[in-house]
């Protein structure tokens, strides 16, 4: 591939700049094209789609080198990629990249991540994304197998220009051959059940530090993303920014017909 | 009805507790159920699904009289549900409100929106629950054709006790005499897209406020919730929390024979 046709890609995540899986995927999306990477100042974990609108933002460049640019962002995840779509790039980058976030965005996951929102923020753009996370929250988490997995996917679609997706790609914690591969299925339907910690400060004010476990209300479908992560395999979902419940839309239609009748009240 | 059988209904936004949408639609809530609002302390807008795990959180009782109690809490709209299901409620509300918003949720909208995502939350519990907006910002923004068509909705909902529903309803500017009526659509493709204004602070600092101006990409599809709103339709689409792309999880199937290849190189 000559330098010319390299691909540009975007690479964001909600750990911050400073984390061990932003920094553990870089060199490996070096070999593919030239690397721009806006990344929160601070962590923005579990920010979801949030963006800065209360405040203003700040952006800095932070390295430059031929092939890889960085920058920290003040905002959250989504705005590190309008940042960059606005402020930094020319024109869209072939592709953005997210991660690799320190935790599952597995199942239900998915909609309280910074990570995920980062790459579906791209997709609304029309820009092909990605974004990876394993299955361990420590800041010191292995990332080896997730960088390899990353490489076997990236290889089937950057080279030949593969457009139109947007993944959640996430990978259990071990080592590479305690992997069994890689399954492509749906989003589990499950739940973030809270079990709030109940303190009370030294002015004698109770606050809530929020915490929970998480339900899967499907453990034995194998076409989940949960099943495949519990059973040893990669999980690729891939996503996409539509809301609507299209099966409920002609079941609510009396909706309408209801309130056609209301006028004549 | 009597008083023993009355729902229970949970009532949130974005805005905050003093946002004047939120108190438009508490006196027609009050004739369903009883209402226990839980809204942020501050406006929380365009916060999305966010969580607050990075700092502790306070509730706080303002208000109590029958068949109406008032909390703040110090977080998201998100955490504002958490919080109810969690610390105040001894069981599950029988229906989440959210709203009503000052500002469109419509489209990709929806995406961004604290008020829907606090809906949302309710849905991934499982409970039904419905957000509503009107496509004004001002502060000020008049609600009382919002509050007429919520009631509308609502009398064909709670009364027969209807379960299993998210509803992203949207509201268009004007007097109740300027809307044709109620349509139940989709969520339209679209996106915003950014103009960021760049200035420079006191210090020679540049910082950046996010403005930005919506795409509808298909502005004629007569069965989409930007259609309505434009036509003068008060919009309803039913909402999940799905972010699968189920037409391109067979698509993409070969990601995983690829990789079992890998194995053996």
């Amino acid at each position: 591939m000559s330098d010319i046709k390299k691909p540009t890609i975007l690479l964001s995540n909600d750990d911050g700049i400073h984390a061990k899986g932003i920094n553990s995927i870089i060199p490996l999306l070096r070999e593919y094209g030239n690397l721009i990477v806006v990344a929160p100042e601070q962590g923005q974990s579990a920010q979801s789609h949030a963006i800065t609108i209360k405040e203003p933002l700040f952006l800095k460049k932070i390295h430059e080198e031929e092939g890889l640019t960085k920058y920290v962002c003040s905002g959250t995840s989504v705005d590190c990629v309008k940042m960059a779509l606005n402020n930094i790039l020319s024109e869209k980058p072939d592709y953005v990249v997210s991660g690799i976030n320190h935790g599952t965005n597995a199942a239900i996951s998915v909609i309280y991540s910074g990570t995920m929102a980062a790459a579906i923020e791209a997709h609304i753009h029309g820009i092909p994304s990605i974004g990876f996370s394993v299955v361990d929250y420590s800041e010191d988490a292995d990332f080896t197998a997730s960088v390899h997995f990353a490489r076997i996917i990236l290889d089937q679609l950057i080279p030949s220009r593969e457009s139109g997706f947007c993944f959640n790609v996430n990978v259990p914690k071990g080592s590479i051959d305690s992997i069994h591969g890689i399954k492509v299925g749906r989003q589990a339907r499950s739940s973030w059940v809270e079990s709030f910690e109940k303190r009370t400060n030294p002015a004698k004010k109770d606050y809530y530090w929020l915490t929970g476990h998480f339900i899967n209300f499907e453990p034995d479908a194998v076409d989940t993303d949960d099943w495949a992560l519990r059973n040893g395999y990669v999980s690729i979902v891939p996503v996409q920014a539509d809301f609507t419940a299209h099966h409920q839309v002609t079941e609510y239609k009396h909706l309408e017909t209801k309130v056609l009748n209301h006028s004549s009240k």
